[in-house]
């Protein structure tokens, strides 16, 4: 069987991903998708708006055959490290390709770039260095390294989607992995678009921000698979909310407010004295947004300050993180189809990592991240005992099972 | 002037609160009459219904002419360290007399109650040590060693006001203060009442439980005087709610499950590996009740539970704690009337330890306990405005000063 990987959040899954699917499917010719998708928070620091078992459903419901758990370790993190853990997960999986969207669109300009960053990277280095100096944020200062080598047929290194599938192909190459990149260009809507801009096609970031600020789901209704839209609703419906940043922000103020400027030193991300603005700024904000508009600055972007905020909220130490971040060390199964299980009986023998169905206290040590990124995203619920509920689905809810009837 | 202290935590003040003051003062012919109260979280280890100030606001309304703060470091214990924190200031504000309500209500039994405890020492720690092997909490301990020692004419040491004055005469004793003990005997109410027997007189635990249970104003209305009502009216419709610990649970439990065992373990009374215990219950409890329940034993009073869980809410270090036990070092003042006022100019100059009225960058470290406690009694406030106000306070709310009408 032909295993396509994809590498996905689907926060929710619309139908700009079900483009995407058809696509990477028909072009790879896959017998088989994968997706490792991020736990239950997220690459750009937040949490997802329903747990990783409706997005997991989801995702079956669309045509996915498979769905792993991207471990904390790696999901809440810059696109390097989550592009590495990624990979590497869906090249245990036995994955041979894999695709990705992008603003570019063209895979050869990918894998062209990458050899450009390892035969200049000195120079690279350099200049990055150099930039930040100037006081601008990572990101940036790569994308004007890039700019610098003036790169034929280079990639437009300040698109979002081409920064990750860059750091997917140098994955590919770090790990000498075998799976081999796809790209898609991206249709219509732009990661970042916060507004509506097609009939059908639309950001995940509008479809939440539509969804939050009109609590209307007609508003939403067009632009996701009709399972989508039923599995948010139920959601909704059970847990009395869809999760976002504000629902945590009591706990983080809690948080910052109640540690000492040392333990706040000892979270990951926590650097260069800014453990002191956090302490300043806590006791004084009205909400997590007023919050993060009085820590943001030049140096610190949005998207970096709020994975901090996460890994605070989580007191996850850098010491701790450090360890598990050398390379993921288990396979957690969320789901599978039926076409996606017998996937799973044909390679089970052949895995080289444990493949995790069921969370028993053998395990509880490796999964120790996941296992407290869903207590702590549990505790945003507000009803008290679907928060209960929630908090230990780790250990009672097993891996989706998905029958097209 | 003659100066008469008393210790209170006033949960609201009520008429039970109003005949010990009058009384106090006859009986010890009182120009003056200074209250140390315990600030925002209190003995048993639970929150205030209101802030601190609010209370003061209650005391000076119903005659006291000064309320200092007992600090947290002495209000959130058991009855030993209370009583110490509370004599100490008191002999500190130059009081010459103090006065508190017990059920025994005759001084000398409690005087010679303390002299055969230091004379029988030895015997009585072997009792105690014997007791507690067989699983009972210390201050069944200590009531049984004290049955076990027959004393004539001495006190019950299992009813929790006599405890108290027994450690506030033995403080007068151990600090070898000139202040003289006076003692009332409470009127109908006891301490632990949870329910009315009197038309006028209630415990504060009754009166809480009564508008908790019904939010009915009514309720309470006969057992306390008209400003406190007002008081706490006002603050019912300013912040929208009265405090109880199960507006609390949520950041108690997601404290326990983000928190390692090495680190709950360097918390302030968390002792014998309880802290197993508290990870384990915690992800199941719906609520502080439900939470409580599980984890009282024989051994652990819920007394104790509750101010360790105080401790863990505010994350404070044994370290820190035992820094700061020694002795009292500072006089907050939280309010005072005009009568108060013409004392303190009279004595301030005579004071050993610093007077503080105002919370300036110079005396924050000082107060680095009391600081906390507001922050975290704040963050149980669910208007976010309020909470932000309420969480800084201490900075902005000056003494209150009450001048009668």
């Amino acid at each position: 069987m032909q295993a396509t990987g994809v590498i996905v959040e689907y926060n929710p899954f619309h139908n700009g991903h079900l483009y995407h699917l058809n696509e990477a499917k028909r072009k790879t010719n896959a017998d088989v998708v994968i997706a490792v998708m991020s736990g239950n928070f997220l690459q750009r620091g937040e949490p997802a708006i329903v747990s990783k078992w409706t997005r997991t459903h989801m995702a079956l419901a669309a045509g996915i055959d498979i769905v792993i758990e991207l471990p904390y370790t790696f999901a809440v993190q810059k696109a390097e490290t989550f592009a590495f853990g990624a990979v590497f997960l869906l090249e245990s999986m036995k994955c041979t390709r894999f695709c990705f969207g992008s603003e570019s669109g063209t895979i050869d300009h990918f894998v062209h770039t990458v050899q450009m960053f390892k035969n200049h990277k000195n120079q690279i280095d350099a200049i990055i260095k150099q930039e930040m100096k100037k006081g601008v944020s990572y990101p940036t200062a790569v994308s004007r390294a890039f700019q610098s080598l003036n790169i034929r047929d280079g990639i437009d290194l300040s698109q979002p989607n081409n920064i990750l599938g860059f750091h997917y192909v140098k994955a590919v190459d770090d790990i000498q992995a075998s799976i081999v990149p796809y790209t898609i260009e991206r249709k219509s809507a732009h990661y970042h678009d916060e507004r509506f801009s097609s009939d059908t096609i639309a950001s995940a970031t509008s479809i939440r921000k539509a969804f939050f600020e009109t609590k209307d789901w007609n508003q939403i209704a067009s632009y996701v698979p009709v399972t989508t839209l039923a599995a948010l609703q139920n959601y909704y419906q059970e847990i009395g909310q869809l999760h976002h940043w504000e629902s945590y922000w009591p706990f983080l103020q809690y948080r910052l407010i109640t540690s000492s400027i040392e333990q706040l030193r000892e979270i990951y991300e926590v650097e260069e004295g800014i453990e002191y603005r956090l302490k300043e700024m806590a006791p004084s904000s009205v909400s997590f947004h007023d919050f993060m508009e009085k820590m943001k600055t030049k140096r610190y972007t949005w998207t970096r300050l709020q994975r901090m905020c996460v890994h605070i909220l989580m007191n996850t130490r850098k010491e701790d993180m450090w360890k598990s971040m050398k390379a993921p060390s288990y396979i957690r199964l969320l789901g599978m189809s039926e076409n996606g299980r017998n996937y799973l009986s044909q390679i089970k023998k052949d895995l080289s990592l444990p493949l995790i169905s069921k969370v028993g206290a053998n395990v509880q040590e490796l999964l120790a991240f996941d296992l407290l990124a869903t207590r702590t995203y549990g505790i945003g619920v507000k009803k008290t005992k679907k928060r209960r509920d929630l908090m230990n689905m780790d250990f009672t809810c097993p891996p989706v099972y998905f029958k097209k009837s």
